[in-house]
């Protein structure tokens, strides 16, 4: 099968690698400087790009600032509304797309859009490579072991379930927080202690590690006040984040924001996870 | 508070007794027969007991047929319907209480209904004795371990889940089988090898016990015939099953259908499971 | 290879159709009640047992009173001694045997003596089953999950390390008592609760399940007036137990001695082991 | 009590902290240029360190090059020989101390010397911060994630034990190397899957990282040449190491010896442990 691919980051570029070792034809733009795929097969013009391929895969999420396709490896700034105007009766796997212009250009132009972010399974999949990153930088920053320190996790969501589980594997105490009663019983039913939103400044004083995953601000003047002064912080909830970084700083408190852990820690393992998904010839479920 | 208690099995027993601590006065009908209450003052008349309190707790759940009020310790039968129109102005905690009935019931005799059995909470939580009463089963109708076994967990839900770690955590090599891509993807984020429902053929004859959670027929004719004569099959779904009960037996694979295992396995756990929902005056978001 | 078998319980039952599997000729002798062995060859006598065999398998262990060998499937009276002075030149698998019968009999007579209880690689594996069967008991005889539940477990030996790691894994809370600071250390990596010895009068009173695995008197009448009414104590330890039985009986506190687990609870695993480790013919690295 | 501290590292500095918050009185030689003890009490000259002191604390161990005291804080040459002959009827604690220094000159000097590093109980502990920073670099180095990778720990003594159990917990698939029966039988207990040093070789291939604990050549040419290039190997094996390190360099494998790892990931922690295994006056079994 014939596969353009167009900016994306490291993971991206792992994915190359498996694609070709399943013998497709791979035609890369906005990637040229990826140590990785130097030996690949790169052209200079989009158009060559989208001309003769089946399928098109575009840098995962498409873009940051929804201008411009997202491509680390490039210095080429490739326009997100362009690219996409420009690919006819094809399948286009991308990732986070504005529904605006899924809508109107790919009925326009015949596109099949899979959105691989939009796929449950991938974002599961994914909070697994986002749980190990934390511990590392948990391990990084800290001198103190994971294993018999008191940990809190803000929100038992994906991220939050199974960073629970990797904690207490290796030996902490793991404290979780949520607010919904269900979710309380699952903590419970897992084994971790369970902490309730409007109970959580009792205890907050004790903890060694404080992992946040929900999206909106948790720890506020008033709850960093409480914590140790050195309690290790780290958020792993996407913009705007659910700590007072400014606050964490005032109050010496270390504080790490950190976004994006599964292209960082382990592209390997996520582009795996995205060669699984989108399946491409090898499967007989495959999706193209 | 006064509380009368209609009916119901050895956790309302327990759940009497922990409501009796807590300083309320209990009036009891259809459970004269229960050896743990034989001090307790029983009613002998059904008006008697609704008479005067403020709290109705009846058999959770309410009732088996449909007809009669669940009231294992007792010979008396206790009409559901001439039951619920013969409470006025009160809170009523039961249990899968029928929809019809509950409507034209609670409206017009100014009842506040509670049913228990439709919290997500309570039903996370009855996953537990669920899972470890399969277990004892498992362990008690075999003769190898679980240790280094090979246990097939047929659905991925909540029994499914607490099962699942329960048994890993014993040693078992666990398997789960699920149709959704984002199951699979939880099974794999748990570290349990996962199985799809249209791949299960091929790996069923290895399994030394399996465990069904799904309430609908699985493991039919064919299935069964693929599966080991010495695997012990445990159904812990409700009706139907989820096994060809006929079947099985016919083939001499030993098959056991568990139902209700909280109550009979963990009975004071299941009790204090009920008494933690209804927090009868006992914590500051009490629902009564 | 002739190989013959002189007595014994379920465990050796399953360990003769292992054997049988593999090709072996069986000649069995003591165990003519045995349903499983119905179909197998038994003979009448015991030198004709002996005669042409290359390999003896006992009772395993040999005996339980010292003179007869252990056989429940028979209403024979084996004498341990008169069978052990008319086996010549050939290879003896048994268990427990006496020192002093071991060396004069087994030098005089040319007998390869493997005494399979002496073996730690089959005694740490002995565990497996006993701690499960401990959980079983658990399970049984008892009104509240393991889950959730306060666990201890007296001495942080072989079974003590096999039920502490599954009784976490089933979510009880595990307090380990020990003497040494070396195993305080283990109890600490693992990541259980660890109490030790002389400061266990001061939490014993909040166990709902004790398990002891110290073959010696360590719940006194002292201790045992500390622990609760309803809490349940298994003795796992070999006589004379580690439970004053009459005290916690005069107490009303449940109490199980729960001896020679493996080969009632799960006889198929325990013969396993056993197979494994004579490793008849099937293995480079053989005894035999 | 008066406590004078001479070298050390990270560990020894959180020590001091400890033991001044106690309100132990200190005296520091050979830490002068330590951050964190920048307002304690240093002095200049060594006799002036040990004249008035109870205890005396050196660097753990006491020795790397067995001439000087080890001090990575100071630009001091603290000679050990001159050191223990200027102390007498005093307590030293100290690590790792020669044989014959400790009999000629504890003897002389009236000295009760305590060799921390000859305590079982800190071993084990410090297995913990060992295992964590093992991971901790494993995380660091890949392109994957350790959950759901082939992982080999060769060796199950103390490291390999809490290693392998950790990376379990982590989601790992955990092969254990060892030789002994009863060591094959521990990992089969615990879960994981138990490789015989003699069949080492035919699964070498399948490792994407391999742990070594034994302190001898394991991992000659021959086995290297099986292992995957993109492998990582971690060696946690004090001299010589278990690796060819400049066979596993030709071969392009990616090889990490990491020694002395608990005061390098987790000083706090590892200072901790020696904190509680002194116990200077805050237990009632204190060894000082």
């Amino acid at each position: 099968m014939n596969i353009s691919i167009i900016g994306g980051d490291s993971r991206i570029a792992y994915l190359c690698r498996m694609l070709e070792k399943d013998g497709n034809f791979l035609c890369l733009y906005g990637l040229e400087k990826c140590e990785l795929l130097k030996d690949y097969n790169h052209v200079e013009n989009i158009y060559q790009a989208l001309e003769s391929c089946d399928v098109v895969i575009t840098s995962i999420p498409l873009s940051k600032d929804g201008k411009n396709v997202n491509a680390v490896y490039s210095d080429k700034c490739i326009d997100v509304e362009n690219l996409l105007k420009n690919i006819k009766n094809k399948t286009v796997i991308t990732g986070n797309i504005a529904e605006e212009i899924k809508q109107y250009i790919a009925e326009e132009n015949n596109i099949k859009l899979i959105d691989v972010m939009k796929l449950e399974e991938l974002t599961v999949l994914n909070a697994i490579p986002t749980a190990e990153g934390a511990i590392q930088l948990a391990m990084q920053n800290s001198l103190v072991t994971l294993h018999d320190s008191n940990c809190l996790v803000l929100g038992f969501g994906r991220i939050g379930k199974i960073l629970s589980k990797m904690l207490n594997g290796i030996g902490a105490k793991v404290y979780c927080e949520a607010r919904k009663d269900q979710d309380i019983a699952w903590i419970k039913s897992y084994g971790y202690n369970a902490i309730k939103l409007d109970e959580l400044d009792g205890s907050l004083n004790k903890f060694d590690f404080i992992f946040n995953t929900i999206p909106y601000l948790i720890l506020d003047k008033k709850k960093l006040s409480i914590v140790k002064k050195d309690c290790l912080l780290i958020d792993l909830a996407s913009k705007p984040g659910g700590i007072d970084f400014k606050e964490a700083n005032n109050l010496g408190i270390q504080c790490i924001w950190a976004l994006a852990l599964p292209g960082k820690v382990a592209p390997k393992t996520a582009a795996n996870y995205i060669y699984d998904v989108i399946r491409i010839g090898n499967r007989k479920d495959e999706i193209i």
